[in-house]
């Protein structure tokens, strides 16, 4: 059998390649180059499957698409206080080029216009750091995310190096504000050859489920990101990549996303799929129309949407038996998944609701592939409490997934964890 | 066993217990004289379990609360297309009582802010209803939401109409924009009745669960919203609903919610939970000092936050067997829990790069809850494909949630659902 | 001989009359009814002289340029300290009828949009005075003014009550600040009674010649306003009072200037003329379109920009003549017209400069009709100066222009009148 | 005698000496090394009459004093259309280095602030023009103004040049939107020489009286403006030069005015006065503290504000004389000063109302300086109907101010001079 996603997908693809609206990016003229019939759609789940349509496999340059990874970067590289000291993460309703700054403080609104993204590409390496070592930087991190080695369209670079006026008034006023201290031709000469380095909607496909996947290159198994950068990443995706009106697109596709004038948009919903979308042809706000146009529909279509209820886990406790007879009946509770809080409440609560008549009770994790820190304290403080009325509890954990299974910290969360 | 989940949430409430920051509401009398010390915090599963702790059963007036539930009444009543036209979604980056409107349309920027909640609050009822009989109607449907009869603060109510100078401002540029047409001061009298609601953290933890389990009351099972009015309701929630800044909200906590200036605020996480704290210090924004901390809190610890990754459903084919030998051999595949556009891609993806050596296929249903539209095609196609390859496929489908079987519309996604 | 200034205007109007763009006001049915071909154009002097032309004596309802001359009796009552606390002076970019208020104080920006206005309306008559004795204090003020008694177009009036929601707003809001206290509909309208009082271009260009002429009715010789009032007055009506955009008035027209929505327009030159202009037809703005270029026209043309070089006073010592011979020869100047300190600095200059050879000096003020504050401690202080330098001096002071001119408080300039 | 005018000013001074508030401009360390201690005030007439006292004779750089000027300089070289195209005459309310750009145009506001006032500097010269040219016609201005040849401080000079990252962000800006063409470096370069530029409190003075003076230099009698580009230029002045309120200086200084960080304050009083002063500690509107304070006093005690009532000219006709008898009498009309419209019409009205019985009529212009075109024409148009009226009228004219008087163009008041 062949597996039907690339068809619908392409069922998706053709109901919005009738979309012929927009225009092509034209600041520089090798954008004006491209040809305005591509249409590229891919998808690429947290186990690594990829599926992709059309002009898939064509490459264009990412463009601001590789704000989202660089900001990522930067919090890796300095940690989250520090990015937050120099860009907010507030919607702005401004263009993506205007000089939008927080009136109290100074900073660039979010890292996702061009004044906060110039910032975050700054915090990327050590101080003192060369423009050129920065770039290289840069492009280890986006090869590690697409999982092969990116090149960089030459021309397009060099081109919006002689165009860069705005950025460069960026740069300048980032300096006058002591936010950046390198020379602004420098940094937005290598800003600009991150926005000129070439993808597919393959590669962009899997570099948001790397995304979605908690940081780990589904692929390649790379962790590129812990878990906190990412939702941090995805947190400001959601409401500062697409179009000036963060409310509309939360409400109408509900998924992170950020788009490029390249004429790509990449989508990445956790725990499940990276998307993304190449079509050249942008509207007024410099998105690709059908990309946005195919968003809408797979959001509305899929139920890809974050505020979509969510598949409650309940079958958690997939299967519970009784071993054994009379005295030495031993009741077996067969958990599986992921076990969050929700899921751990779930099974407390029905522990605590319908107490079993065996005095003997196994837990058996075989099936389970990770438990969250809160979670494994309810576990093990459930069990504790079980054992304190009186009953007989072992662990079966071959996976390993609840290591030093010491019930005696159940009761405390501990402080929150704080540093990305 | 006692479950240890109250004792968690009442480690979360004290910790944040010591602070004492932030003021009572003061624009009149009757708040100021609630104790300052009420701290309460309860939180309500999709499956109707509830937990509070401290001061969870002490009523209070709903307030801005009310806005987010009234707004899914005027949607379930006018349909979005017809609100959306009078009130927009965005973040407004203003006070609550700020008179702010779109440059471009007139419309509040937002069903939160009151100028975008009192438009919505006219909106519930045909037209022609008088101010009474609209009250009743929102009435109903917080007592419904809350799953018991909820009073009226008379003294509340009087006490705000009596200092609504600014509300009447607003009516009064409602109606010379034309966005409403009652009387202004009917108007506001009843929109003030349906901020004086009293209900408890309690009442308010099960009212967002009803949210975050798509609609349903968890506990009397009663539908009040559709999922797609539950789905822009939570949207509007999550870029709207707390702080001026949405980015601020959406990374550091990540979990849609609203505020009241009686001190409670709800938080709603999709297929999970509701939560609600009630502490009637308020910061400067009118948002519970305490209450954020707590969601704060919640968030951090509990891995409550929308862009954690969230379960991937990888037992979703838990069980594979072989019945049988030979040339009777049969496969069969249990599926379990609820199976979307994600799960089906997976189930997909197996068959497909795994064929079973097996002539018959069994596909066991009957752990299944629910299939959505999707991913219901999905595997249909994949059915037919496997039939096309030469398999007799069958179907256990005990619990119907795969009616109507025919494999012949699988292709087909159709047209989008696009009336809410 | 007919003296040919009114040719002159009717030239200008002329000129004028061919513009047919715009459209009459259309909020109430009442303003719609007015011919729309209607261009009245009148001027009247300082010193009483009247010029009419067109549709001069038509009456129609004075409207927002009501707000100035109220502004002007809101100072006369309270002072401008008091004023100034509730309503600031800055142009506001905003359209009359926006709820603009300033962000640090909560003031509305200024006396010409309708928050200021109001405000300034309410500060009318001692607190307590109900709505209908503030009428008539205002309704007092604008006859003075015009020197006749003004009626009112009671169906305007009510039309407007019945379409006020706007300004209701805008009163509820002023309430909700503190910056009003009278209930809301009262304080409308009357408001919208003082904007319905009916006046003809000819009235209009003698109450603002009355501003031209210092506060003194030029008719009537009644004072209305102190130099002090009308300074703010014409001030305000320069950078707040046409247009949304301050810098192009003062640029291209250049005369403190107020236009309300019934067709009217006023300016006033301050020392010279007042000018009206009456055409329904209004821009976007809510302006006359052919006042407008009425205006532009006679300042162009007229020379009646504020910053086209007035004339010096070269004429201050408009004779110097030696009476007598030898020893008694005595040395008369005569000066003449209003000295202030530009005219004496140009005396005193001329006496250093210059000394004369006679030992006698008499100082003629026979043709001098005033003396400002500080010219006349200068001119004394100088003559204090010639009788240290052995000059005996005389002053004939037939008008009493002079009064107690002991020089010895000449070098005193004493503190700056400080209240207005 | 010695005229007492210096200690008028001095007496200004005194009683704004004690004012010590304020810093001395930081941004470069050049500024920081003047003694805070400073302080000039000078005044300059339309007839030469310099005075100057405590450190008017201490050499400051310009700083932006230097826009008004090089606005003008402008306007002259390419005409007033070709500048409004690309900077507004709109007062801000921004500081004056922040990139403020007209949200429909794209424009800067004002030439008053950084990017207004730089695009005006790359106006002057032709295109084509290097940046060292550019600075010499400017410096060339500066000294014509002055009547002197002016210095740069070159470290000044130098010290600017190397924190300019502010400017060279608007500069940058500014070739984005095309609005200047040449190299940001060179233009930022030349234009902080500008602003080196070194003056004393007198030649500010000096210049400020040019302007005074319609454009001509008061003590070597140079035209440097015209009498149009000086109206726009103080139009400016008087609505963008001071504070980032453009209503508050109108209302409570009413001069136009302009400040530089280097601590000088130029005011300019059209057909009267120059006033500078010179005193380097600055408000946070990099303001000069004690210059606004002086010019505050010299407005409200010298009564040296535009909306002062200006002294009417009632002696135009300042004597009237019959000369012989009976049939052979001669009515005699002496007019003097300068005759404008007002002028004019009180003439003609003065004709109109009281006609000589006598039937010739001598206008004697001796005395008469100017006529302005309008007033030429109404006094011709009279003179004409006089004549119809059976009058015989004489001109007596030796100073020629009446040229060519042909009546019969009295009426017609032909096309506006548009052209500055």
């Amino acid at each position: 059998m062949h597996t039907p996603v690339p068809d619908y997908l392409a069922e998706v693809a053709d109901a919005c390649a009738s979309s012929t609206g927009g225009e092509l990016a034209s600041y520089i003229p090798e954008l004006t180059r491209v040809d305005p019939r591509y249409f590229g759609l891919a998808m690429a789940t947290v186990d690594g499957s990829i599926y992709s349509v059309g002009d898939g496999d064509v490459e264009f340059t990412m463009q601001s698409i590789s704000k989202a990874f660089v900001y990522g970067l930067a919090i890796r590289e300095r940690g989250l206080a520090a990015v937050l000291e120099k860009v907010d993460v507030e919607p702005s309703g401004d263009p993506y080029d205007e000089l939008s700054f927080e009136a109290s403080t100074g900073r660039p609104r979010n890292p996702m216009i061009n004044a906060g993204a110039i910032t975050a590409h700054t915090l990327v390496g050590r101080d003192g750091i060369d423009a050129g070592e920065r770039f290289d930087l840069i492009h280890r991190l986006l090869c590690d995310l697409a999982g092969r080695e990116l090149g960089v369209d030459e021309e397009v670079w060099q081109s919006e190096v002689h165009t860069s006026d705005r950025n460069l008034a960026i740069a300048h006023m980032l300096r006058s504000k002591g936010l950046i201290t390198d020379p602004a031709e420098e940094v937005i000469s290598a800003y600009s050859r991150q926005c000129a380095v070439l993808v597919t909607a393959r590669d962009l496909a899997v570099m948001a489920a790397t995304l979605a996947n908690g940081g780990v290159q589904p692929v390649t198994g790379k962790r590129v990101f812990s878990g906190e950068q990412v939702r941090q990443l995805l947190s400001v995706m959601l409401t500062c990549g697409m179009y000036d009106s963060a409310g509309d697109w939360v409400s109408t596709v509900g998924i992170p996303a950020k788009s490029g004038v390249g004429g790509g948009i990449i989508g990445s919903l956790p725990g499940q799929l990276g998307i993304s979308t190449f079509s050249p042809r942008l509207d007024q706000h410099g998105n690709s129309v059908r990309g946005i146009e195919t968003f809408e529909r797979l959001s509305a279509d899929m139920g890809l949407h974050l505020m979509e209820v969510a598949p409650p886990a309940r079958s958690v406790v997939h299967a519970v038996r009784v071993v054994g007879e009379g005295e030495d009946a031993v009741r077996v509770f067969e958990l599986s998944g992921l076990i969050g809080f929700t899921a751990a409440e779930r099974v407390l609560q029905w522990l605590s609701e319908d107490p079993p008549p065996e005095r003997t009770v196994v837990v058996d994790l075989t099936e389970v592939h990770d438990i969250e820190s809160v979670a494994r304290r309810m576990l093990l403080e459930g069990m504790r409490r079980m054992r304190l009325d009186g009953y007989v509890v072992h662990i079966v954990d071959s996976g390993d997934v609840l290591p030093d299974p010491d019930p005696g910290d159940g009761i405390l969360l501990g402080p929150p964890p704080m540093a990305i």
